[in-house]
């Protein structure tokens, strides 16, 4: 077993649950940050940790291509080469290939693509993804899928899904040397029967969780909501739910909303590091010349770090003075400020408060700036 | 009294000492990383705290232009701003207003220039520069200086310490808010007779302390040594003898034993953020290739935090992948390296084995890479 509900919330299908891998038990719904090149940006493992961090994302395509697997397995793993000692999750580097890579080419065996970083030639099926994933070390590994932008046709968001499909039934096959846990990732673009049809097939081969994946690449929030409400529904109960690459704290919200327990996104420490701060009534950007003699924390309700020590008129004038301190300690209070958003979302879950919490949240919370 | 010396040296001029400042009593002799603009580069001041740095150098120059010293005074004093409540010492500008500042105009009043950030027009005299760094609440607090650059006239050096000397006589008179010790500083150039009549006559005016400014400028470093050598028995023993802006480790050895006490440079820091780490066997540069696959820590002898968790394969990632923490651990180190040399110093010179001790340390010392 690798995942286990503790409580589902009384009036919505939000649930806390436990998630358990080889590193450790994690609580869900749990946010992860991004730790793409073996580090989450300007974040000391020891200040992650520090802000309750219990899980951490890995870019397993940004990883194969710099350093690479071999120097990575070398140093006895990714958690050894970057002094992370909790659990890390390895995304498939679909996304990344697909995004990022140059002269792609996808066929039913796999991805040809060439490096964004030197121009190299590389091939990767799900069998080397997943070989990827277990030289790094992970804890828990994703399945190659194909990802398709938004808008996407529905042919080509068809074809999309059947070789996410077949790529997932290859992976069941690999053999892995590590112990970790392997997700699929249900593709399907906006068509409610791809979406469908991709979550059954996935469920049928029994994967230790599953992901929505393609979501957020595009589309309006409200579309975004509606592809994971109703994708959810054909995700299996027992197991851990992931939509990837999300997202903004109402983003997040929503989606527990309709039963997810996992998350990643890069926005707390990108925006920590051009001077965007979460604070409970909202995003505030820091550069902006009101806070040069702003002598209050970011958040009044913060008690990261940062906000017991320093004031908005000093991180402004860290980010005006272009002092490396200034993204350092923005993306602290970000990570902090979702951390904590997870930890009272757990909490008005095993309350029955969550429409209440939610409610109140988005009350208080507004992107005014 | 604001400085007390503990033990001489048996064999050269080096001695320990005490510095007495109004937040507290600092072992010389003493690095002080350099916080030019409200911080050192990189580094929480937790971060320096945990590392044994008991004092930084602020710049006066550049607080005042950006912030400002209104925003500081609002925000009770630069130790509170940069939440740092050790001593700090402020330099006088002078340097920063010769070597940055556009369009200036020396006169016997004082220095018209403008801003380099906006060429917004500035006057800095004596009192002026007094005043600021009272505002600023500094521990201690340098006497406005005209630094000439390297090479200069004699004539030209002549005038600069006339000046330096007239403005030192104008900032005795100056009353100050806060509690703060002023340090004069001994200009001169490579000329001895100049360095010679400045020391004197800033000695004559009984200041708390003695720097020696206007060095490492571009010279030699033997004939920077030469220059130290010469106008340090020109300074009272009883007091604190500072050398501006240095330096390499060999630079603060040899200073150390004329009886140089104090010392700033932002070496570590600099260079730190460029890929240099320095090593009990010399500097290496983390960038190089032949780290890729390292997995040793930067230095055996070391026991910083980065080196107690990170190899040098891991950082030569970080930089090489342009990541943020790579600089930041770097930085740690350079830090950790100058204030762990400044114990060892301090103990050889309580032991009387100063020159063992150098001829050990420049034996291992190599600028091989």
């Amino acid at each position: 077993m690798s995942f286990k509900i503790l409580h589902k919330e009384k009036n919505t299908k939000a649930r806390t649950g436990l998630l358990y891998t080889a590193r450790g038990i994690v609580q869900t719904p749990v946010f992860m940050p991004v730790g793409t090149q073996a580090t989450v940006k300007a974040l000391a493992p020891r200040v992650l940790e520090e802000m309750g961090v219990k899980m951490i994302l890995g870019n397993a395509y940004h990883l194969y291509l710099r350093p690479g697997t071999k120097i990575i397995q070398q140093a006895g793993g990714l958690h050894k080469f970057m002094n992370w000692h909790a659990p890390i999750l390895t995304d498939s580097g679909g996304y990344q290939v697909f995004s990022l890579a140059i002269l792609r080419k996808v066929t039913e065996q796999g991805v040809r693509f060439q490096s964004h970083i030197d121009g190299s030639a590389h091939f990767i099926g799900p069998k080397e993804c997943l070989k990827i994933q277990d030289e790094l070390g992970s804890d828990i590994r994703m399945v190659l899928d194909e990802c398709v932008g938004y808008p996407s046709g529905y042919e080509n968001a068809k074809i999309a899904v059947h070789r996410t499909i077949e790529w997932a039934k290859i992976s069941k096959e690999v053999k892995m040397r590590n112990n970790g846990l392997i997700f699929a990732i249900v593709q399907g673009s906006t068509y409610k029967d791809l979406r469908k049809n991709c979550a059954q097939k996935l469920v049928d081969m029994d994967f230790n969780g599953y992901a929505i994946g393609g979501v957020s690449v595009g589309e309006s929030p409200q579309l975004v909501y509606d592809i994971i409400d109703y994708t959810m529904p054909f995700l299996p109960e027992e197991k851990a739910r992931y939509v990837m690459g999300m997202g903004t704290p109402q983003d997040i919200i929503e989606s527990i909303g309709f039963g997810a327990d996992m998350f990643d996104c890069i926005i707390p420490t990108r925006y920590g590091r051009t001077g965007t701060a979460f604070t409970s009534i909202g995003k505030i950007n820091l550069k902006n010349a009101r806070y040069t003699d702003d002598f209050t924390p970011i958040d009044h309700e913060c008690d990261c770090y940062v906000c017991k020590n320093y004031t908005r008129a000093y991180l402004r004038h860290l980010f005006y003075a272009n002092e490396m301190l200034g993204p350092q300690f923005l993306s602290v209070h970000n990570v902090h400020f979702y951390t904590k958003l997870m930890e009272n979302i757990r909490l008005a879950i095993e309350q029955d408060r969550f429409i209440d919490f939610k409610k109140e949240f988005l009350t208080n919370y507004h992107n005014a700036e």
